[in-house]
């Protein structure tokens, strides 16, 4: 399942880049938006350690998530479209075979 | 200049009880306050991973300061003085030795 990068045209790899970005701006948008309203509600300790544990997790799932090395890239798709952070059409541009791949992974 | 339980009359130790959690009580307010408006602000994942910075620092503060038990409680005073989060003035019901001590830590 794995790729490296000659696998990928220039214009797969522009695209990918794209699309890459798109759904970690979506995916950070969406968390600030997140941890404003869980903020707003703050009141006690356990309400500030609650959102320390909450912080830390995500950090460490985003950094983890958004790798973006050709040899995982389909990996990463996969997940971002299980994540609900893109949607399979916008993935349609890539080559048949990748877009088969990216898929079955979903349903994994 | 540690001091066992024993050194600490019932009343005394009612007292220091009652500082203690007071001290706790301003702290928190203060941070929840703070990370409420910190939060209000949030607006990049630089800010996020930032305020989770500050969590972090805050809780192993908080956790490491607020000890209470009667061999460091002189310091733990001391330091609450030095922070701000308690006065001079509140702990003059303890006895004199033992307020002798707490101004002297302040100073250091």
């Amino acid at each position: 399942m794995e790729e490296s990068q000659h696998e990928w045209s220039l214009a797969e790899q522009q695209l990918a880049r794209e699309i890459f970005d798109r759904a970690y701006e979506r995916e950070i948008t969406a968390l600030v938006k997140d941890v404003r309203t869980r903020s707003s509600t703050l009141e006690r300790i356990e309400d500030l350690w609650q959102l320390h544990d909450f912080l830390s997790a995500k950090r460490h799932e985003i950094d983890g998530k958004y790798d973006y090395q050709y040899s995982v890239l389909l990996f990463v798709f996969a997940r971002l479209v299980r994540d609900g952070w893109l949607h399979l059409n916008e993935l349609e541009q890539l080559n048949t075979d990748k877009l088969s791949k990216i898929k079955a992974l979903t349903r994994m």
